[in-house]
Order: structure tokens, then sequence, then C-alpha cells
């Protein structure tokens, strides 16, 4: 199985430059939560880079290093990527923009030395790299100096309609994915015309959220799950929550009702 | 790790039935193809189930079945569960959905002896057991009568963004999930008012999704991904691919462009 790639096999290689010499960079989908969701891959690439890079906020390890605990206890090999912070902005502010912007700057150039002195890096990032997540604005910055790797994982809403118990799209359903940080009216419209639906980033948005499946007819399908498939994991019909509180790792489900022969 | 399931530890159990003398029903995430995309989990229970059940076509052995090559290879244990012949009748009509139905009917009866006898059963489920596909319709037949574990997978739209090298999804970004099964005024519809989307179940249905793409604007950033992940896959811009051949297994992306600081 060792081939092409510095760690291990080709599996998902993309050679985007051609020095040898070089570190690799990868970006690691750690899965939902559940270490036993991550995959073979993603265990092969995280036993082995030098260098371990992972988001967190001040004072926190973040979720994606908290995964990789099952299988990684090196401390020499990590690399905290602490945001800046975020209270005080709204993430469209343009300030907060050009902070964020710098932070990843910055962040690329730290990752960058260590490519270019040979050593690989791994950037842990929770559910899938290439959905969502913050992986892809240090890829966009890297991926034209440095081989890349991707390693898909399993995605944080497949870890919560798993543990919800209820598949999400039957037969010919359409399923849509939508931030709960889109505006009351677009979240409707697009709830309107789909069969099941995903919403994600609840945080302070529930309430919002609430009255959007509400007019859209979909309030009596929608499920809350709240950390699905980690400790503390909470599932309940939405429409039996009583509060609004919801954290980061937390999303709503509406399960299609498709084709059932 | 030896916990609750009879299978190794208790990731994902969801015990429906509270006779433990019964086996476990267990819907296996393949993952797109590649087999290092399979989970540690789905390494365990495959490994261990005296019954690994897998869906195919009449003298084939089935996308699923070939995944799990790379991991098991022991003939006693192989259920194939081989569809009714399907080419007369479309998917809609109703002697066909009644042929369906007494199909997943059979099957879940001969699965249901093996589990009444104590024997786990696995059912490799290509990408994510509970995101379209064919398990979820014997996990209905059969989920009130015996204990059930769903091992979610990485999905084949993951395996084929991660092959196509970009990521699906930035920021604020909505992503919608079209079967390309759906009418041309449905496609339209859908794919108008959104930033990203994945059109799957392509087959005889290209022609139509390449015209509903322009006219939403999409087909310039479009792009075709057949077999992602497993051998013979192809990766290109769907406005330079020249025919309009798309075996079962392709799909569309249209990456979005949400917020990139």
């Amino acid at each position: 199985m060792e081939g092409a790639g510095p760690i291990g096999d080709s599996a998902g290689m993309q050679a985007n430059a051609a020095d040898v010499t070089t570190g690799t960079l990868y970006g690691v989908g750690m899965g939902p939560g559940e270490p036993d969701y991550l995959t073979v891959r993603a265990l092969r690439v995280l036993g082995r880079a030098p260098v371990l890079a992972h988001f967190c906020k001040k004072g926190r390890r973040g979720n994606a290093r908290t995964i990789a605990d099952a299988v990684v206890s090196d401390p020499a090999r990590e690399f905290p990527l602490v945001y800046p912070y975020t209270t005080e902005l709204p993430p469209d502010h343009p300030d907060y923009v050009a902070a964020l912007a710098r932070f990843y700057d910055d962040a690329a150039g730290q990752l960058a030395d260590h490519l270019g002195a040979g050593r690989d890096v791994a950037i842990l990032s929770e559910g899938d790299p290439f959905f969502y997540g913050s992986f892809m604005h240090l890829w966009r910055r890297l991926k034209d100096r440095f081989p890349v790797e991707v390693v898909p994982g399993v995605t944080g809403m497949s870890g919560c309609w798993t543990r919800a118990g209820t598949p999400i799209t039957w037969g010919d359903d359409v399923l849509t994915i939508l931030p709960a940080t889109l505006p009351h009216a677009v979240l409707v419209e697009r709830l309107r015309g789909t069969d099941a639906a995903v919403v994600m980033k609840l945080g302070r948005h529930l309430p919002k959220v609430r009255i959007a499946l509400s007019e859209a007819g979909l309030l009596a399908r929608a499920v809350y799950v709240e950390r699905g498939t980690m400790a503390g994991e909470r599932v309940v019909p939405l429409a039996e929550k009583p509060d609004d509180a919801a954290p980061y790792f937390s999303m709503v489900l509406v399960p299609g009702e498709g084709r059932r022969p």
C-alpha cells in the first residue's frame, strides 16, 4: 500500500507541485465526532504527519482536535491555529473579514514554512474538508505551491441523521442544505420548494429558523440534533424543544418523504 | 471497546427491540468507492457479521460488494439481493413499483430469518445508508422487530468533489442536491435559486440536465465526475464533455462561490 504519496498510498493524491522535497498539505476529514467514524486513510495520515494543525477559539481545544484524541497524543506535533476574537463584530463586517484574511494569510505562511522544509502538514477538519469549514481558506492559499491531498470525511449532517434514526432522502427527494445565518425571507423561499432540508450553523439563529420552518409548513417534520455522535448528544423533535438555545454543533433536519415501494 | 452491541462497541447502536437472542441489522456505509475511505466502524462490522447482504443487478456484483473486496473475501457470508428486471418499465410505473415492493418484502423476509436465528446481518450500502439508496427500504421493514445500527459513510458526492479538487460550499452558500430524474422545469427552478448544486442519478438524463444548467446560468461552472474515487475515474468540465453518455455512478457538481476572506 506504500506508493506515490509521502504518507502511504496514493488515495486522493492531487500533486499540484512537482518539487518532491517539499511536504504535502493534507486536509483530513475528521468526521462528525465519533472517532470510529474516522476513515482508514484519515487514521494513516494522522498517524504519520509531523505537523497536525487544527483551528480553535482562544482558550479552547476545538472539536477537530478533540476527535483526534482517540488516535493521536503527541503535543510536539500539534499546531493550533487560533481564530481572531469575533464577539464584537458580525461575520460580514469589513473589519472582521479583514482580520480573518490576515489570520488565514499568517496561518498559511506558518504552514508554508513547514511544507517548504519538507514536513507534511495535516489540517484537521471537522466533517468533510471541502464542505464548509476553514480548511478551504488555507487550501486556497497553498494549493498552487505544494502537493495537496484531501481526505474526505463523514459529514456532521450524516452523523446527525444517523443518530436521529431517520433517512434524510428517499427516491427522487430534493435535499436543500441551508446555513441558518441567511435572511428569514431566503430561508422561507428555499425551504418552501424542497422535499428535505438540513439547516446548519444554528447558534443564535434558531428562533428565525423555527419561524421559517413554520411558514414553509415543515415545522412538524423538523428534528433538532445537538452534538450528534459526540458526548452530550441530544435528539428532539424541534416542535418539542422548549427553548431556543443552540450550540454551534447543532442542526435541524427535515427528513424527506419520497418514494417508498 | 467491547460493549453493548453484538459487534464490538456501541457506536451508533439503536436498540429497537429488547430480545437479546436476535441478531442486529447493520446498515454499513461503504463510502464512495476507494476502500481507504471506509470507516473504522464499517471495517469492524464487515469483519465480523456472519451475513453480508448487498444489492446487485442480475449477473453483476454491484458496487458496494466490489468496495468490500478490499476487506472481506468469504463467499459463505455473501448474501446477494438481486433487483427485479427493470429495463421495460419506468421507475414510477405501478407494475414496477409493485415488483420492487415484492422484492423488498422478500428480501426483508429472508434477512429476518437470519436475524431471528441470532445472526447479525450487515447490508452493504454505497455512500451513506440514510442518503438515498436501497438500504432504507429494508430498514423500514425490519427496524421495529430487530436491533439496528446504522454506520454512516462518506457520501459518493464527497468522493466526487474531493477528486474534482474543488470545495463545494463556502461561507453561507446554499447547496441543493437534485436527482436528475426530476422534470426539466423542476430542475431549472431549483437550480436558479441555489449557490451550489449536486445533480445525481444522471444516466440517460444528462441532456436534460445540461439544458437545465444552461437555463439557470450554471453550465460554465458545472463539473462532470464519473466513477469518483473508483477505477476508471473521470473529471471534466461539463461544457467540455462532448457526448451525453453517463453511467449510473456519475454526477454533476456546481461548486459554490461564497465568502472567501
